[in-house]
């Protein structure tokens, strides 16, 4: 086999036979070979950015690493975007960049010239701060050597993208034709070592009556979800909050979950947090849209223990009196063994709470305004799809309307938590479909990122995808405008004025992709699930709809926008010095 | 002023007071500022990219500095391969990232954690491989310093982008009211230097009797386009030949200029290289596609001085015998004041050259295939638009097809030549259109390039910008499709194979843009010119039609696809031993 032949063969042994790509001068010899492998196959995108956001989501979906081609150049940075998706969320994904020949290479010519070869850009260390490993090849031994170790780091401890950069002389290189692949090895944990941390997680909770547990993206990430919920369900006093990369991993009809949290968290979540005497985090990395910008004053009278894979996440909590573990979730089985009771206060309070916030719209904008709101928008979606849907959120207004409502039973439900770029709900939903091509679809979005990834409705009719995209249309930067109305005295600059869209039904169905237009509640019908293609949904908002709850700058999670009446404020506070905003 | 508001008063003092831009949250201060300030304005773009894109295109037109603002995490990314296009050809471009509050910042909090605050990323590493000077500032006053620092960097000596990151809380911080602005130093040199330089050059061309200057864009870059000109044609038995870049700065009916050169390069032009005794480069970096994969063999009986203004390019000369001077080119006037004469020997020979071959359609497939050529097609619509007009060239086949054919008299002709991204032209068109709307302004693709950046016909159209943008429609990736003709026995993987495009007809309406169709010289009509406003023209080609000539892998640049009779090679090569192929 040359290199780009070993290549192609190694992923097919690994699962990944689908490769995501724009082609280029550089890469050509890797889509050829993938071409030409029987059992591997690709998909040719509009934007290199929409094919690293695509395979950016098949590990969310199930597990599968996705990987991408692309050429030097333009078409490596333009991957940067979508693979920044995966590494704040510790998605494994891989990424193959050609290079020039090593011959036409700068360092070969052993000058720091701009650019030797045509289109050599130095990929490698421009990703370094957005990715867990990255290197260049020297040769076709070498290239077998860091196959291995690269999909081995991808997928394991911590997991995050990888890129390896191949010159077209090592893609032609002979290299024998025996695959090299060991698994990583499975990282163990005596008896021992369960048994001590075990039992500080029982010192941990020793005496305390207001428990919470926050079930973090880590805990599915290690694929733990089934023993952390198994766990939780024995402990069914105890309350369990989310952050939103890990409402995916659980039903959110157990008894005892009450909510995702944070800056747009629902209240009776951010009062539990507040509330409590001791909280449990596993794997989230509490993260200033959980915490508030300031995290002392995030949940003031708990007790706080994190289990994290990542010990550079553990130091941030060192002035904060934190107690860390440092733990791969994989082991979560065999460290909570604790049985946990919560007090029956602690019980009844958390009950009043879930009765009045969990699964509540809380909006009062579109009340006021006798408009349609977003929250009822995605609660009928929520209630029209399939148990087993994929659900993709794209970023911004649209992104917080749906995670503060939408209610998870066996769906996948994600978004591009850390990176949040504009634009990634379309490409992540082509991938999905492009992966599982009999599952259902969903993905939102709004009228602005839309048009960020706007070429990709090309590969969406071309292979026919059966995915649905919401457009939640508020004709603008929703999010923003939001923030310009508290801090800008309502100055929309860029974000209303300056900003533009074009008729979405003309384009979207110049691309032979089914439009539909939704005014009203009665709009979202059968029809639109009924479907089988790409289908848009335009889904008209009012331009200046708001994000229910929000939290202002400067206040703690409990204080959130629009405000309770102080008396509420100081009840619901009953535990924690019943006071309005601790900074 | 607040930091922010120094940003935008700092610019538009210097004449950049038009800002390109895609919101974010953590930009909203400076954009705010740019819309209070009534003296500078922003336009919004699609997609971060295409405005990176449009600021590079506007020192190419008339020496002005573009600026983008972007947020922080994908805003900052989006704009990387715009970027890379403005460092590779040296254009001085500025771009301004916000970033989250210092307090928020994985440095404050003092762990290499992945991202502390919501979208930050560490944007200054990540483009150092492709950027002249970036930095993310401390405090206020480091603003403004670093304002008229990465200023005067980008404008100075070898010129380039620079990108200045800004945290939120500094884009609030009150700074005073004093712009703090010193242009750089002229640089001087010497009577003594300048006559030192000047001996060298004539002694450099002391016997030669058959001479040869290539003209770079480093020419233009400095500003000596004129005083080169000047000297040329004072010189004009002694031919001169192009480099791409090179091409937009000087009126190709001068007497003595034949045609640009390299892979893709007239033929002419490149036997005069091939041929000459003495080779003198202005500010061209002699990349590959101008000396091929194999730069001994370019030039092979000549001595080659070079001139550029960066000593690390010079050093790449080392092994190759060719006298170096390291000047900027501003100093042009001082240094060439040689009077060159060719022996008549050589001005026979040049002018035969240039009677056969310059402004000559060398391509074959065309009238084998009874098909539409795209150098008639170019030709016709250069000899259409006006001798101001704006012309930008993409990437790929349609590059190739311009450059090889297009005859510049006054007009701007560019291509983000080094980093050469599809999808370029329709971005720096807009920026041009934009910048000058009172020109003319017209824009090459392809088929598929076009569809990387559509999402920016938007922006086209809510501006009513006057562009024309002609898709050199080849339904494909043209330049690829060759090379695989060639080397994957006519395997169009992901070029022709896995590759789809939408009807354009039915897309550019649905953006209100004005769309022609051409399938034959006849239709490129007058009224294409006339129409006020954007449009797109799909001009459609045989979908395997090739570049013409073109240098395949191994062979020197005289020896070009379609092959010459040994014969002719040998007649034309009398000056080079004869020979077809010297590797």
């Amino acid at each position: 086999m040359i290199g780009a032949e070993y290549i192609a063969e190694f992923f097919r042994q690994r699962g990944s036979n689908k490769f995501f790509l724009v082609t280029g001068g550089a890469c050509t010899f890797i889509v050829d070979a993938i071409g030409r492998n029987p059992k591997t196959d690709y998909v040719c995108f509009q934007h290199e950015q929409a094919a690293a956001m695509a395979a950016d989501s098949l590990w969310r979906i199930d597990r599968t690493v996705g990987v991408t081609v692309a050429t030097s150049g333009p078409g490596a940075t333009n991957l940067i975007t979508g693979i920044a998706c995966s590494y704040f969320d510790s998605i494994p994904t891989i990424h193959l960049t050609g290079q020039v020949n090593q011959s036409e290479s700068a360092n070969f010519i052993g000058t720091q010239v701009r650019q030797a070869g045509f289109q050599e850009t130095n990929i490698v260390d421009m990703v370094k701060p957005i990715i867990k490993y990255a290197v260049q090849v020297k040769n076709g031994e070498e290239l077998k050597i860091e196959l291995e170790k690269a999909y081995n780091l991808a997928i394991s401890d911590r997991k995050g993208p990888v890129l390896i950069d191949i010159p077209m002389n090592i893609q032609k290189e002979e290299v024998g034709d025996v695959i090299i692949y060991n698994a990583p090895k499975e990282e163990k944990l005596s008896v021992q070592e369960s048994q001590k941390i075990s039992q500080e997680i029982t010192k941990f909770f020793k005496d305390a009556k207001r428990p919470v547990v926050l079930f973090g993206a880590g805990v599915g990430l290690s694929g733990a979800d089934k023993d952390v919920v198994e766990w939780l369900s024995k402990n069914s006093s105890v309350p369990f909050v989310a952050s939103w990369n890990g409402m995916t991993y659980f039903n959110h009809n157990m008894k005892n979950y009450h909510g995702q949290i944070g800056v747009y968290g629902n209240r009776g979540a951010n009062f539990l947090l507040q509330n409590c005497d001791a909280l449990l985090v596993l794997g989230s990395r509490l993260d200033n849209r959980q915490r508030s910008g300031n995290p002392k004053s995030f949940a003031p009278v708990a007790k706080v223990c994190v289990i994290d894979v990542d010990a550079e996440e553990l130091k941030k909590y060192k002035n904060e009196g934190y107690k860390t573990i440092h733990l791969n979730l994989t082991h979560s089985k065999e460290v909570l063994t604790i049985t946990l009771v919560s007090s029956q206060e602690w019980i009844d309070y958390a009950a009043s709470l879930k009765k009045k916030f969990f699964g509540k719209d809380a909006s009062e904008f579109s009340k006021k305004n006798n408009s349609l709101s977003p929250y009822v928008v995605v609660q009928k979606i929520n209630k029209m799809i399939s148990d087993d849907a994929v659900v993709v959120a794209d970023d911004g207004a649209n992104l917080c309307w749906v995670f503060q409502i939408f209610h998870r039973t066996n769906q996948v439900l994600y978004t591009a938590g850390g990176n949040s770029p504009m634009a990634y709900s379309l490409p992540a939903a082509i991938g999905a479909a492009l992966h599982q091509p009999k599952r259902e679809v969903i993905a939102f979005t709004g009228d602005g990122s839309f048009q960020m990834n706007i070429q990709e409705l090309q590969t969406a009719f071309f292979h026919k995808l059966n995915l649905k995209l919401f457009i939640l249309n508020n004709d603008g930067y929703g999010i923003i405008k939001q923030f310009q109305d508290i801090y800008f005295g309502g100055r929309h600059e860029a974000t209303g004025h300056g900003y533009s869209a074009p008729d979405f039904k003309k384009v979207v169905e110049a691309y032979g992709v089914k439009y539909f237009r939704v005014e009203s509640l009665a709009d979202i019908t059968k029809e639109i699930f009924d479907y089988q293609g790409p289908a848009v949904i335009d889904v008209i908002l009012h331009q200046n709809t708001l994000i229910e709850p929000k939290l202002e700058m400067e206040r703690p999670i409990h204080d959130q926008y629009p405000y309770l009446p102080e008396a509420e404020v100081h009840s619901l506070n009953k535990f924690n010095n019943y006071c309005r905003t601790k900074k």
